[in-house]
């Protein structure tokens, strides 16, 4: 198989997706940051009683899905129609996963978009919690799932 | 030690640095793209024959840089002074190290803007890859160490 | 009635859309721009002679009409399909009023392009002319009118 | 006195302000959004248990703050050092009351930028809100206070 | 003929095409830059061997096809369906040729993000060879070539 | 001599400057567009009358220089202190003229904006004037002269 994104003279281009079809596609993908306990307790107790360190990190989130095409050279413009974020606070771990889900109807999946979202909101977490900690650390960013498009389901095994 | 983003209202805010020196910073960041050994290689041939999907990368980590304030919610804007990425094929284990640098300045360091670069390098090299790998994983994305300002210097260990 | 920009965790979401239907949206939006008789006099040569500040407030909320999706962090973004402003200058009242029409075809609503093209050209107005007179107010920013999507009509009283 | 952002063609011009002296800047802008009784309970109760709307807004009014040369045309860029915005709500008027601070060390003034943060903060409440509440209004946005520069301090009577 | 951009007040809108219908659509744009033979030289090296300023060029060019609404002020947003650049090196008028195809589906064409991707790449060649050569010019920039929407085919003479 | 942008893996890198001194710099660029005379008479009628395209193209350039680094991918984030543009329309070889000036004191330079800002201006005559002239061309932009820095003046011949 060949890397589509390349042009005859060896360049990248975006992609021709006039043909495909426009169809609901649905992306979820996950990441973890990995931090010291004492950072996570701070993070913990923000989101019981002030300081919401996961709220900023969920609008930065969300945002950056939107800007997707704007961060990723050869991402196609994408009108997503919805995106959400969700955190799990992990303490034998010492991490917080974040799991991103975006929607959109169009001629290409949400993948990136997703992905996008889970880096942005790990970065966020990174910058909003730094003078504490400057350890963290961003892993595991993967897509979990995609629906819809002409290769239909992918689900990470 | 307090989470210094957080207002009397418990809600963010751009942390004051009026009265921080200006100081040369610099940041180093590190992460990884794992993949499969066959994607590693159709990235090598592009980076010897034609079809460049790191330089590529190398356009949009440098963009992304510049654009870490627009981001990231809570983070300084910034004129970075200097911006490279250099990345190095692990064909044991079967990933990229995408190590960026990034200088300026200013009141206030750019480890945001180090880390950005590599989260929207290994974003792109994933995009440009992903027809014919989805199972991408971008791990262990840390500071590697920063110099500059108040706190001095920085060495993960 | 409940808020439904708001998640499970209590965190904000982009609302999902992918269930409405595409229909032609409208939405008007008014505001006014209140002033010394100085300033406004001084707008009033501007635009019968030279120095149209109003020019330059017409094409800013036009384009921050398009950059609404930016600016309000859970609005969708929207291809929208025609935007026009309007002054009047009222010397009775010393204001300017400045009405936006905002028109789409999609599943989500123009409201808030509106709303944001009306304070674009406020803010725009207030720059122009803050050497001469910084204590102007941006007031009585309302959506006038909607049309379109399953709410349908909407008329301010 | 005469406008100054008009060249001698009669058009817009971003004013030279190279000669300008770099000292530290502040502004303090103030404005409100005007609501039923309702939509101000239902934003205090997110405050207090779940869906915090105004922390959506705080984040947007400051990333507002920082993309404010890119939405007002002849505003010049801005390296803000801190951006800050608080809150009051106000049962008796049934509005909210939305202060932001912004500060730089520059050529030239923040009084835009907190502007901006105002405008945007109201605007992404509004956005949060109207499912419930169609009629709310942003008025009274006003320049409260600015300190350094050529012209000093500056207090709104 | 009247100019189609300018509402009664005499000021620029943006123009209402909801009413126009949603066609495939595709422009063709070229443009030159003339430079030094010893820059084109350097330029046709680093294509060969290592150091490729159009590969960055083809980037930039993709990138700003995707902004061209946010830098031309009465275009409309497009979510463009594909993009691709060429160049074709001329040794005998010391040149380069830049010629970018842009598609997408929808109610307005793509001109403008051609002629937009093909500056964009001459202003990028520009800034990566302007220390060894200033005197470089973009000329000839010309819509080659449209298809789809209401007036139909338009080929340049 | 050596093209600056290159890395030591060959792919392009925003050269480090930070040390090169702060000093003002100023840049002067200029470009043409060619187009039937009746466009440019409709143009002129403009600016007399009503409707005046040339106001925003101003307000297009000015807006484009400010977000240069952000389309040129190896470009230096600069907060420019100053911008105009002037228009000279000239009916013997029916052509506007188009001449910006950029300002900023800091370690580079400034002649991407103001080729920047000529494209942009001229990209937004074609826009607001396709519907009467498809063939219009933007020529001969080039850098008249800059000032400031190290290698200090540069005047073209």
């Amino acid at each position: 198989m060949e890397l589509t994104h390349i042009n005859e003279q060896g360049r990248a281009k975006m992609v021709d997706v006039s043909k495909k079809q426009e169809t609901v596609r649905e992306a979820i993908a996950r990441g973890n940051i990995y931090m010291k306990k004492e950072t996570l307790e701070k993070i913990k107790e923000g989101t019981i009683k002030k300081g919401d360190v996961l709220s900023v990190a969920q609008v930065s989130g969300i945002m950056a899905a939107k800007k997707t095409s704007d961060i990723i050279p050869m991402c196609h413009p994408i009108m997503i129609s919805g995106c959400d974020i969700v955190f799990t606070l992990n303490f034998e771990e010492n991490k917080i996963e974040i799991t991103s889900t975006v929607k959109c109807t169009g001629q290409t999946g949400v993948e990136m978009e997703a992905l996008t979202a889970v880096t942005a909101a790990g970065l966020t977490i990174y910058d909003m919690c730094k003078a504490i900690d400057k350890e963290m650390a961003i892993s595991d960013v993967v897509l979990l799932k995609k629906t819809g498009g002409k290769t239909g389901l992918f689900e990470r095994k």
